[in-house]
């Protein structure tokens, strides 16, 4: 059985083929600059060289019909024909309140994906675009919504609810969704499946730290407390996103600074973070030779970063009575032990004792442990693999 | 020695003459509708009828007038003459960054807190206009300001550096401040002085929860995080108060909802919090007896007010790598135990046992231990009494 994943951005195309067998991708590319001048695949397969085909793309139903192609071409394909696909699994960013779990893509499955573009309006319309195009070019093949909300919908009412009129809540949807969940399924699992315990009887607490961050206190294998919200700017300190602040500071630069409500999303999106409080970058290759340099902010940019995680990691663990297990996944937390180091460091009062050595491994990113032998929390660093998770939730709902 | 506390608001004046070798009131009042019909004074002295006067009051300095006369009054009054105040301490509400300890209310402190006024808007204006009313009366008696925002100083950067961009915090001034300062400081202080130990061998956790609610990690007597932030909207759910929020809700409510900016201001201020949730009330009498009929939305915002509270303390046991005792104050610290119950359920982990049955005593709004005697962080219910601690540290002061 194979597999193909979609995840479809406003201009580019993320695809990988997986087979469900050895759970191993076959080929995995991404299409960029669909619908502008330049349109580019790069598809890899392992073993072989880079595929790359130039080709003007005006739009999503193109790039699919180029990735279609180029997975089963002659010389670089690495199936026979179209046929060999038994399902797409398509990453949609928001599935509102309706789904807890992936669904096939039916009439009132789009219907309802198409209303979420309020809550979600830069990433759901190329998710759409992208399943449309699908079914257009593969009309009997089953196609798979697997939504980045689904996993944080058992969350009690007291962790999604804001402190805001209920009206806002029940007229407007305006509640925690939380995101990243495909990320904070497969590491959760992954954790209890090298730890060769239940995941139901664990209490883990996964942090996803790219681009975006966000972490998630998942109890018996359910997530009950996220730190993003009702949009993916909210929780700790990201790259360029300032996480959870004053709300009155929002007002403040519209009032006082005389900022536009589009200048503050742009700044608070774009222009905050560890880019803001460094003055450096987002990228932590950018900001560790400045401290390399006793560049001062990016020290305080990384000590800032460390410091709402371990904030984090304490208050899910007296949301869930304790911890058993502490995951790290997504680029920076697989790649950056300066964060882990300051997340993890004074948490001993709660079993929590890192292996500096095993923490400054830079092998560490391939999934290692890294708490020392006698801790009574385990620490994972655990590479996330959202494609194969959405491949896995494709297949189980396909053969139900 | 005696010492008059003055706390102005807007339209109202609290006041208390405190006699420093008993450390208690002699005398308490307070001035409503100043400037406004209808201004009337209100003082109270142990063992005796309440003294009402009902006179017309322009200003705050009528108002000081007033109660200079209430305490002279040779029927009413607890004094002989002013010449017996040996100083006044004045609550100011926002330092800035200058303050981290009280002053003489000198020419250049009265020009910083009118430089704070950009800051704290509502509050600083009235504590100016109060310490020059009083300067004038008594030229030859010490004002002193006690802050709100002083006590929390002591904050690492990594505290109250927001992830914005760093010149909002060097231009503007935009980091974590915190407020209740004397309360926080005060119970901290009280905590020690019960358990016997010296403060700078304690980690305390202080839950001011009043009207506004702030929650301080005190780690050897000074705080280093604090919930409220930028302003007192900041933090955990409050009465009316939304506390911290995805700050994408606010841009959404003026883009998507067509709200102004002052119209959030009022809704997050004042129509958000306990009352928001509830639909109830911001008053705990209200949200009991709504309770008792079962009211499901009534029960959320406790719900939400307990769990809020429990987060936080898991965040400030990480941050100081322990806790030895927590203590609770204000209306609803001292006066609500089914928020406190919520609080701390389920925290046996790191060594928090509630005694139930002492956390329902009626009488444990009085000070009481309500952790169970083998708990190891030790809970404490204390009034707070921001009054004494303005006075204390008013002595101190002119002492020196």
């Amino acid at each position: 059985m194979k597999v193909l994943v979609i995840n479809c951005g406003s201009s580019s195309l993320k695809y990988q083929l997986i087979d469900m067998t050895t759970e191993e991708a076959l080929a995995e590319g991404l299409v960029e600059r669909i619908g502008i001048e330049g349109s580019i695949l790069t598809q890899k397969v392992t073993g072989r060289d880079k595929y790359i085909v130039k080709n003007p793309l005006n739009d999503h139903q193109d790039a699919i019909e180029l990735v279609l192609k180029s997975l089963v071409d002659e010389k670089f394909g690495v199936i026979k024909s179209m046929n060999e696909i038994s399902a797409v699994g398509h990453r949609v960013v928001h599935g509102g309140e309706k789904y807890s779990n992936s669904v096939l893509a039916d009439e009132t499955v789009m219907k309802n994906i198409e209303e979420f573009i309020k809550l979600a309006p830069l990433h759901n319309p190329p998710n759409i675009i992208g399943i449309k195009a699908c079914k257009e070019l593969m009309p009997n093949t089953p196609m798979v919504c697997v939504f980045d909300t689904a996993f944080h919908q058992t969350m009690p009412e007291k962790a999604y609810i804001y402190p805001l009129p209920y009206e806002f809540y029940e007229q407007d949807h305006i509640r925690r969704y939380g995101f990243h969940g495909t990320s904070h399924k497969y590491v959760a699992n992954k954790v209890a499946e090298v730890m060769k315990e239940k995941i139901e009887e664990l209490k883990i607490v996964t942090c996803h730290l790219g681009n975006g961050v966000s972490i998630t206190a998942v109890d018996g294998g359910k997530s009950v407390d996220t730190t993003m919200g009702f949009t993916p700017l909210a929780g700790t300190i990201m790259g360029s996103r300032c996480g959870d602040i004053d709300p009155a500071i929002v007002t403040y630069l519209v009032k006082e600074k005389k900022y536009s409500i589009d200048e503050v999303n742009e700044i608070l999106n774009k222009k905050s973070g560890i880019l803001g409080v460094s003055g450096v970058g987002t990228d932590f290759r950018d900001i560790r030779s400045a401290i390399g340099n006793n560049n001062d902010r990016a020290i305080l940019a990384t000590d800032i970063f460390g410091y709402h995680i371990k904030k984090q990691i304490g208050a899910y663990a007296a949301v869930m009575g304790g911890i058993d297990a502490i995951v790290f996944t997504a680029g920076i937390g697989e790649h950056a032990p300066e964060v882990r180091i300051r997340a993890l460091t004074g948490l001993e009062f709660i079993g929590i004792k890192l292996d500096e050595e095993k923490n400054d491994n830079q092998n560490v990113g391939n999934g290692l442990v890294i708490s020392s032998e006698d801790s009574k929390v385990k620490i994972f660093v655990i590479p996330t693999n959202e494609e194969l998770m959405i491949a896995k939730e494709t297949l189980a709902l396909i053969q139900k």
